[in-house]
């Protein structure tokens, strides 16, 4: 029988007792409070982008989902994360359940943040993010239609260049740090 | 006899006349004027940090600095840059030549800024860039002893997190980011 292991835990029986405990613990015994930011990242595709586990951990979010928890057994995702990994809490939901995920966010009183350029999109230079974010990133596509009439709030970063967009992770870097600032 | 080319207008030839401008000349007759930030990234080492070169032509950074052109010929570089190699100014200089570099760009009044935790480190929640700024990029190691002397400031990045630094890439893009605002 293959036993169920949460992956972002693994390893952690070899080292220090303080670091047994789960991650939300830990942080706290060590001052390390987390915020209640949630970052979303189940829509990203490239895995060098998901070197946003360590951006979200040193930024104190409170959690990172991802689309399937088995990025941590990947080499190239521990190298990115530099351990983060074990620091931060991350959760596990695919693309087909985020409807689902983001309705029960919602009902917790979290806003849903994406960050797109509209009519109605707020600049990242004067917005003030609510204490309960959930942050629901993507790649160039854009935020699917049935997910985007979810969202609460669209935020735009004022750029003066011509090329397009930024890559997702400095995008997300940005709105992390606003809303830490 | 091998022609001596700037790597970054390589192709601009068959493209529209606009195109044939140099990038500077090309963003200010497209209403993009560059600013008087120059980010210097002959330290960096790992190529994905480079990518860089999109985050500095969106928030309209002067020119970029990089060890070698030969970097504009990778694919690699070209497939992070999204063509911002076009349109940003790029500029060669090795590490060995950055002492006389620096050395310039201070007599040209550039304030030489570093990313480096120090006792007199300025926090980049309250620092105010000046106009003429030139950011000195580093990884891991730290800015070498003999350049480390030459920065008028260091700016160091808030923490909450366990883990220690931040990417180079997503620090610069949260200084590049705190200077255009």
């Amino acid at each position: 029988v293959q036993k169920k292991i949460t992956p972002w835990r693994l390893g952690i029986q070899e080292q220090e007792p303080e670091l047994q405990l789960v991650p939300p613990q830990r942080a706290a015994k060590l001052g390390k409070l987390h915020g209640a930011l949630l970052v979303v990242a189940s829509l990203i595709d490239k895995p060098t982008n998901l070197g946003l586990c360590r951006t979200c951990e040193i930024f104190g979010a409170s959690a990172l989902v991802l689309d399937t928890l088995r990025h941590v057994n990947d080499k190239n995702f521990q190298s990115l994360s530099v351990s983060a990994e074990l620091w931060l809490p991350l959760l596990e939901v695919k693309p087909a359940e985020l409807t689902e995920f983001l309705q029960v966010k919602k009902s917790e009183g979290y806003c849903i943040v994406g960050v797109e350029q509209t009519a109605n999109s707020h600049s990242l230079q004067d917005y003030q993010f609510p204490e309960k974010t959930l942050l629901l990133l993507n790649e160039r596509e854009g935020i699917p239609a049935n997910l985007l009439q979810m969202l609460d709030v669209c935020v735009e970063i004022p750029q003066q260049g011509i090329i397009r967009s930024l890559n997702v992770h400095v995008s997300a870097a940005l709105l992390i740090w606003e809303y830490t600032r």
